[in-house]
């Protein structure tokens, strides 16, 4: 039986609980959230709108302690009501609620993967990583996966062809110091600077539609959910069907001892290995750059 | 080419552009909200969502023209965030937005169903009907197909089993005056009360555990949307599939001249005919109340 | 983990195959066939078709101990291509199989769920729940649940509706004495014969289009599969959820001591409880007449 | 509405029927085979199937004049029994077999896209080309879209890591002169061979592994139709839903006149564009090679 966690049950929380359960994508889902209303809700939902379905799912409510057995912990607490402006700005509220609960989720003996949200994404996996003692393969943010998915759909639509279509990272930062890696940006498997020609004032447009994807959502309806939702839920097939497939994700940086944007292979142990791209010396700075800005966060 | 509107990008019209695209259900959506920026926000939202899936559907923003060909248009207009205490009070500034945006559907054209979501629902789709001058098989409203749904989950976790092999019908208005029509019950095809004993107390209490089901979602949540989200679109599956199948649903009552939840077979030319149900003397008394309620308020 | 160990790789073994790999329905999967070279065929066909999808299901081959922790094995072993006409006549060469593939089973330790859908599948399941000495709760056969779905496609056509909105059971022996219990057919959950008007006459074709359904399909294509294969994702997927959805199957007759054609609710621990129809007299001879023919072959 | 004709319901056909049904992919289904005894059977199985699901798709049967609007009409009448080894040899049978067809399909009005499994793939789809008079983006074959399935299927066991994170091309003749375009094939979006090393020898075991992977399926099971069956329902998918995706199709060489396998981007309107790979000039040579190998055919 696969066995997810979700802590956490703003909108994004309540959105993955819905996606995952429309998809029947595990076979037991556990709600934990401060305001436990908010949690008897969501089962309501949840279960009414499975009736309408072929498929089931077992909700489990309030405690730590179904986690004891579980292959997935999303957290999702804090306020993710800003998203891609300035992320850092959540820290110390975020950081506050981590400390909180991890301690919560290692006394169930859970042994499984999480799976970090909350904002600023990278300084907050960072944290569970540190607070758990946990490897770092098992500790994954879901950093730049969903502004990648917004490279391929902006790049996509300039070439007026699929972004499923496009291949490449962003990398660094889930937040303001991002950038697309244009060296690794693909059109099937041609470069994309091979495949046609882009000036530099095209690049540096696709990259700023990219990287304000999430603040265009957000100043418009006061919060996102539906992208991070989809994205969460196939990284947890990935996970718990042990797919070996690459995304970028938040992941542990050994050198510089924190979580950062970076392409991975992820199965059922977590990340497996990390890519090594041969990055742009000017990548290698911005990389750089964002890792410093991270690790100012982190060690705050 | 499958096309469906949704008309009020709240909570509800939201989660059911998700639902849709989730399962790619149609082929092109149209998105119209007096909050423009909200349509836009939902429109980057849902495209950002369908790059991690291997679905597609094409979204057209704003204009009622793009209405014209539509096979299915959702009204979702309105304030949705009293659910089950008294629809009734959100009726006058409903009924205005109706009036504002059922004239502009008719100019685009439109030559297929209303499913009529805006609350008081029954009220709102008789209104809808009035105001659009379609044949009555051409406009529904939802009406008891989701309170039909709790009343399953809520006899089948009485009963220890699958709500989905529970048959029957909640009837009347989508409000206060609705009521179960036990004598419809069936666990698999027979009869509930011949499956086992239940008191006249646990019949109460389910029916009330019934009608109180958007409450208790409402009042722990602010609104309610995932239920709504999930059951409009099975509705619409039915009905582009054009299945034949049978849900209660708010179809059009020829003697009182109103829409009232009642069930009956539809397709993809909306409502095919209604059941004749044999009714206790008890609940056909029921059902004349709730018709008089809900006169009530379409001639207020 | 779900797992499920397919036992007979013929035309239905394999497709119910394709069709658990397709629905992306059981995490692995254990496939076994006297011909070893047919299963490496099928695990090459399905890791292909899975390549083009988001679906990841693990494909394990030939080696019984595999099946030590699956939830649920499906004997498909045997010549299914007799399907309505007498299964009876496959019943040495099946048995023989069943005599073989059994205790091969209970040495890997398998503690799960036996579904058989080897013909005539009464008899056969009889003989496993004997062989394998499990409780009968863990031992079910595929029974009338594809004929009552045939039925329910027959009426619903002869209504002009969807067979889906039709309740109902066949019951008794999955072959020639098989019988459409007309007092449990509903439309909705009204009555068929309060519904509509229909003579002996329709009602008897009706009958003879039920039962000769598979034949129709047989003689014209030399086996069947399709319907078959989805009828048992289903189950599976109502075994695996614990849905306690009713079903009728090849079931345990306590006073009988046979398996036979019968209503009942079906969860993770397989047969939870059956129903207690309420039958005429007349379908009371037919239901005695069918476990008469099983006993016969049962002890022959 | 989407409709979808299939012309030729051996193994491959009938798959795709039930791929397509399953998934619930098309609104309407036109199966014609000329065996009529054959095409009933498969109507009654699929018919059956869908009862067991929420998705239903309509099916017509027999008449070429049902064809008039469908939006695909797939091709795979005639024998598929020789799959990798030498599909020459079913041409002449083949050939004489799309001569009828082709124009009874045209008679119907048709004005879709034709999508060709028959083998020879290439020469077969070009002698629909020119039987058509269809303009060539509106004439597509399957190709090498499956080899190249394999080939990221046998890449991705080799490095041990899921084949979906494999991108590239297998080129040329979907027969015994395809080959692997080793130089477009990535992991992620890197370079395979700036991603790990691999010897001469292992690029060749690899590319023989993907051009017999049909032959191994084929020889163990006498025919293959589960991996071509889902690649046509993704391909499919990708026309009706105006994708704008890549595949490896054999697409028309203008110089060339014929058909044979090369990636292009499709949509509702068929072939939008083809690539332009920088090929080493070893592949150059195999690419012609394989081309006059289809070139001698389709003058035979």
């Amino acid at each position: 039986m696969s066995k997810v966690g979700i802590i956490g049950l703003g909108h994004v929380g309540s959105d993955i609980a819905y996606t995952l359960c429309t998809k029947c994508q595990v076979d037991e889902l556990v709600l934990i959230d401060k305001n436990k209303e908010k949690v008897i809700a969501e089962y309501l939902e949840l279960t009414d709108s499975m009736m309408m379905t072929e498929v089931k799912t077992t909700i489990l409510l309030h405690e730590y302690s179904y986690l004891n057995d579980a292959d997935i912990i999303v957290i999702s607490v804090g306020s993710q009501s800003i998203d891609n402006e300035d992320r850092v700005s959540e820290l110390s509220d975020n950081a506050r609620s981590i400390r909180q609960v991890v301690p919560k989720v290692i006394a169930s003996g859970f042994k499984g993967i999480f799976l970090v949200i909350t904002n600023p994404c990278d300084v907050i996996t960072t944290l569970v990583h540190r607070e758990s003692g946990f490897p770092a393969h098992r500790v994954i943010g879901t950093g730049t996966s969903l502004d990648t998915i917004r490279m391929k759909r902006v790049v996509g639509e300039k070439l007026g062809i699929s972004g499923q279509s496009i291949g490449g990272y962003v990398l660094g930062e889930h937040g303001e110091s991002q950038f697309v890696a244009w060296s690794s940006v693909t059109v099937g498997t041609q470069k994309l600077l091979e495949f046609t020609k882009l000036s530099e004032e095209e690049l540096e447009e696709m990259k700023e539609a990219t990287r304000l994807g999430g603040w265009e959502i957000h100043q418009r309806k006061s919060w996102t959910s539906f992208g991070i939702a989809s994205t969460v839920s196939r990284l947890i097939q990935s996970i718990l069907k042990d797919e070996k497939r690459i995304y970028p994700l938040s992941i542990y940086h050994e050198v510089e001892n924190i979580h950062i944007g970076y392409p991975a292979f992820i199965g059922k142990k977590g990340i497996i290995k990390s890519l090594s791209l041969d990055l742009t010396s000017k990548e290698t700075v911005l990389f750089e750059q964002s890792i410093a800005k991270v690790k100012k966060y982190v060690n705050h």
